[in-house]
This record gives C-alpha cells, structure tokens and sequence, in this order.
C-alpha cells in the first residue's frame, strides 16, 4: 500500500492506495474518524453494489451495517434533483451532522457524493472509495463536487474535501478494458504534465500495465495522484497552476459536447485534445518533433482510440462555447518538454482549426470504431 | 452610518449599517470588489423591487444596468428546485466566476441568493443588502445559507460568507408595523443573552423604536449585529458559544412547526419561546424573579404577541422531532442575569412540560390574535 498526503490550504488528507483496502474499510474509518462506525451512509450504484457488496460490508458489524443509498447510473442523474432525493433519504434515515458519507463508485458518485456531503445540512464528513481508474487517479483527489445544469456539466458544486480517499487497485480488475484504457490517458497526462518518471515508465511497462499487473498498477495509480495531489496542494482554488490539468480539455471537452458525450469516453476525448495540443506544442516549438513524437506514440500505446468523423467548424464552435473560456480568454496547455506544461492564452483562431483540423485528420483514419472498443 | 467587522476564521467583512445605502450601492461596490460594476446579478421579489427599483438602480451606470433575477415570495420557494432555475438563468446570461450576487430582500431572498452563490461555479461572490429587520439583525450576518427540504427547514446550505452586508434602515420605514416587531424581537434576544446595554436602551427607548426613529432604529440594530457578529466570530462552525443565539428556539421551532408555520412570525415564536425559557432560569435560579419579571416585560412592550391555543403535547411532541435534537441531547439556552446566557443539557421532560404549560397558559390569554395583529 502506498499513501499520498493531499494538502491544500482550508484541509489535509490521505490518499491510500493498495489491494484489499475494501475489505478492512471499516477499521480504516475509525483511524480517520477517530470513532466507531456508526452513522454511516453509502452512496453506490446498483452495478457497483451487486459486485462488491460482500467485500465492502465484511469489515463493518453484522449487526449494525452502514445504510446504503443508490444513484442509477448515467449522466442524466447527476442533478440537482438526484441530491435532493438523497438528502431526503438522509434526513428520513435520521443523517445528522456527526454522521460519514461514503462515495463508492466512479466519478459520477463521488462528484455527487461530495457534493451531497458538502450541503446536507451544511456540510458532513465524506470519503471516497473510488472504483474506476479514472476516479481513483482525477476526480477523487482535489475536492471538487458539483452536478450538472441544463447549461452545462458541473455549473453548480462545491470545494469540499474527503476525510480520506481509499483506491481499492483490486477494483480494478473487473473493470471493462476500454474503460481501464479511457483512465490511463489521465496517467499519460499526469506524465506528459509534470511526472518524466511516470511518463517512462509507462512507455517502458505499457504490456504489464495493460494487463493490469498489480505493481504496474498500483504505482500508476500513486504517481498519477501523486502529480494531482501536488498541482491542487499549491493552488487549491484553481487559479494558476491547477490550469495544466486542463491540458487536452479545450478540444477534448469540445469533442464531448460536439458528440453529446455520448461517443467518446472522457479520457478517450482528452487523448485526441491531448494530441492537437502537442502539435500545437509543435507549432510554437514548446516541444520538439522527438518529443512530440514519443508524447503521440506513448498516447496511441494505450489505445485503440475510437475514429471520430466530425466537422472542424462544429468542434470550434463547440470549443468556444465552453465554460471555461467565457471570459473571453482562450487558455491552451501546451507540453514544454516531457514532463511539463505551459498555459498560453494569445492561441489565434487560425492557430486552433489548424491543429484541430490536423487531429480530425488523424482520427478519422483511426481503425478504432467505437463498435469496434466496446464491450 | 456605522461599520461592524465581521471576523471569523475562513472570511471577513464589513456591516455597514445606515440610512441611503441602497442608492449609493454601485460606487460601495467598488470599494469591497475593488472592481468595477460589470457583472452584477440581483436576487429580490417582485414586491421589494416594485418598491424599491429605482433607488437601487439611481447609483449603476444607465447603460449597463445589473441583470435582475427574481424570487417569488413564500417559504415554499425556499427549495433546491428553485436553486436550480435561478442557477441556469445565471448560466444562460452568462454570469461567470467573477460576477457578483446581490441578495436584495428579506431572509428567503438572503439564505436562497447565499446558498446560489456558495454552489454556482464552485462559488461566487455574493453581498447581502436585506430589507427586513429580521433579516439585517440576523440572517444577513454568520455566513448561513440554505434551502429546506420536505423533512426540514434548512436542512441543505453551505457556510458562505459575504464580501459584505448593506443593511440601509431606510428601507425598514415601509415595513408592515408587524414585521418590525417581530424583527425587534431578535433584538431584545441579542439584548438578554450578550448585551446589557442594549437590553436597557430597548427599556428606556421603545416608544422611539417602534416610532421608527432613524437613530434608535440605527442603533438597535448595529447593536445586535454587533453582538452576533462577535458570537460568530468566536464560533464560526457552531460548535460551542454560538448556541446561545438558539435562547427561545427550542420551544420558538416548536411553536412554528406545530402551527404549520402559518400562525406565527419567526419573531413572535421566538418571543413565547424566550418567555419559556426565561421560566425554566427561573426554576432553576439563573435568573431571580426581578431579572425574570423585566426580561419578560421587555419582550411584551415589542408585542402584541399573537395569542396561541395548543395543547402542550402537540409542542412538545414537535419539540423532540426538531433537526438539533436529533443526536437525543436536548440543549436549552436560558437567560443568566440580564446580558448572559448559559446552555444546559440536563432539563428533564417534566420540567420542559411545566414551562411549555405555563407559557401556553399565557399566550392563550393574550389579549392579541394573529388577526388583530394582521396588517
């Protein structure tokens, strides 16, 4: 097991990641909590609950086991009605401040989760048991919470960190393979942003990982939340350094919402945003063609990548409606070397179909179909 | 005009409290946003804004007015689906992270605009200019936002501060003479818990502060901001002094929730709840009889009280259901001496019954109904 302290200005945590930390959850809580296991809630999904449900009751008392609350799975149930449901479902079951919340499942639990936790009546305790690798390496570490609106996915949400995260790397091992492939494109951002070691040894050990080899694994998993949990620990609230962590966001969240997140898995999207942006490296010369060329090849090693068939126009136009950039300030991230970013905002519009363009070229040859990565 | 700090451990800011805030607010903005108009959102009623529009609107430039969004009235608009409309009305006219909400109206308008701004984006700025007197002496200062849900008031919110509060007396001259009361009670509250002077004033002066006299009006209530201000600051999460603003809310919620919230005033339930609890120090000689008799004189010189036919089961019995007694311990605030409070832990259903019926002997008695005191 490794330990990774997250420290940020308003909180400090542990982030605990190894095998069979499921199992002896309950015991673990009580060195968090300093107290026993009572009041505690789990949000799970149905899915989650049926495949682990034994594994993650077996530490707590028989005779006294947490409450389960469920969230269906989807997009869709990432709103603000879905909490207000919840918070109901905790105050019906006698929730007070003093009680814990556990997140247990992938990004969509745990961004509600928190959330939930950060406004039940005004804030309890939470932590995350993260089940899917891109919950365990992004959205568990950094305390962001929040759902979606109409206008926009994650408009309204809170700060509000977890006790502890727990990233049970067993999990791992029922979870689909596009989906364990869709997480380690964030590993290969967290490489290709501020971690060369990782970024090495991912080009080194892509066989072992990808056959999900326990060490491979689980160093992977530490390494990628290690480089986050350093980014949020100097700039917790986003201001300044935590804007790297957006690198291959301004394309790929306008590829999610150009297909209506429904093609593409978000890493899937970030990888070909991570691909445009590293041309663009390219272009300015913020990275050379060696080192764009390792950056795609490392990128293409943890494919297939789906073919995308898309407009260039509709994918900026996607892009310019994006929350972030409403300001009117384009920030792109850009690769300086391997193992670090710049954040550039002077990026022209000509600038921007060009690479774009040039990504949407490339992945429409792609001999990935999304049929063809589906489970 | 007067100025109270606001300090507590995440935040600070100012109260200014004063006659002709609301028409110089613009350039007042600048000063605490240290920026300029742009960006500026307004959360009020219809009724305030029909009455109130053009003095707010006399200090922003004419041609780039703030955007105005509305809450209807009623506390069953105090809920999470309204959040949600009003959250996408922000999105749809583009507010940003550096837009700014102005709460401009009563408590409701108060607790829905802070809880809006704590969640919109992962937060936004947010002041408070509030129109009634409960809401400038109360909610607009200790960082409480919130929504209710069906199994409670309050019961979902966030701690958020404002960059600052602009409580304009003014506006209190319109005020239904009833509403005024009932604010005042609040007053008289903060006067027997923490601030003997205050408690005088309100003694020797009541004829000038029920005539609306703009000094008494303005001392009265900087005072009691001031007092919970300094409560606030000391005990910001409220683990520990912050209780005492709780003195006559054990029975005061219990008297609203029995009555469905129809009957009663916050003010008014509080004020039989203050005269319970004033009995309960009685009996147990935290108070003498003279201390009892001019506590209990105090309050009924801001009446008339509504007169209350309940039977004393129904009370207590909504007494024990109330959502901060929910970890079984009953806390009770009761006056110690005039200007001091002290919380106990140990009263007994006997004794809580005994001071339930006494009062409930009383307020059958008064001479006021809820219709003679109807504007």
């Amino acid at each position: 097991m490794r330990t990774i302290q997250v420290k940020s200005g308003s909180a400090g945590y542990s982030v605990f990641v190894g095998r069979g930390l499921l199992s002896t959850l309950s015991r673990r809580l009580v060195n968090v909590r300093g107290k026993g296991p009572r009041g505690v809630f789990v949000l799970t999904s149905p899915e989650i609950w049926s495949l682990w449900a034994d594994a993650f009751l077996e530490s707590f008392p028989h005779q006294d086991p947490p409450s389960i609350l469920f969230l269906q799975p989807g997009e869709e149930h990432k709103r603000l009605r879905t909490v207000e449901r919840l918070a109901e479902q905790l105050a019906e079951a006698r929730a007070d401040r003093s009680s814990l919340l556990i997140a247990f499942g992938g990004g969509i639990v745990g961004d509600v989760g928190g959330f939930l936790a950060a406004i039940f009546m005004r804030g309890i305790d939470y932590v995350q048991v993260p089940t899917t690798l891109l919950a365990q390496v992004d959205s568990s570490v950094g305390g962001k919470t929040g759902v979606n609106l109409q206008a926009g996915k994650n408009l309204v949400g809170c700060f509000h960190h977890p006790l502890a995260v727990f990233a049970d790397t067993e999990l791992l091992q029922t979870l689909p393979s596009r989906e364990l492939r869709a997480g380690l494109f964030e590993s290969v951002k967290a490489g290709i942003i501020r971690h060369p070691k990782l970024f090495g040894y991912m080009e080194r050990n892509a066989g072992a990982i990808l056959a999900r080899d326990p060490k491979a694994i689980e160093y992977v998993v530490s390494a990628s939340i290690q480089m986050k949990a350093e980014v949020v620990g100097i700039d917790e609230l986003e201001n300044g350094l935590r804007m790297i962590l957006n690198y291959g966001h301004t394309l790929g969240h306008a590829i999610e919402a150009a297909t209506r997140y429904r093609k593409l898995l978000h890493g899937e999207a970030v990888a070909w945003g991570m691909i445009a942006a590293t041309r663009l490296g390219l272009a300015r010369q913020t990275v050379t063609r060696a080192q764009a060329d390792r950056i795609e090849k490392l990128i293409f090693e943890y494919g297939p990548l789906p073919s995308l068939r898309l407009p260039v126009d509709r994918l900026l136009d996607a892009a310019t409606r994006d929350k972030k950039n409403r300001s009117g300030v384009r920030r792109v991230i850009l690769p300086s070397g391997i193992g670090n970013a710049v954040v550039v905002e002077d990026v022209t519009d000509a600038e921007l179909h060009d690479v774009a363009e040039s990504m949407l070229r490339t992945a429409r040859e792609s001999s990935a179909t999304t049929d063809s990565v589906k489970e």
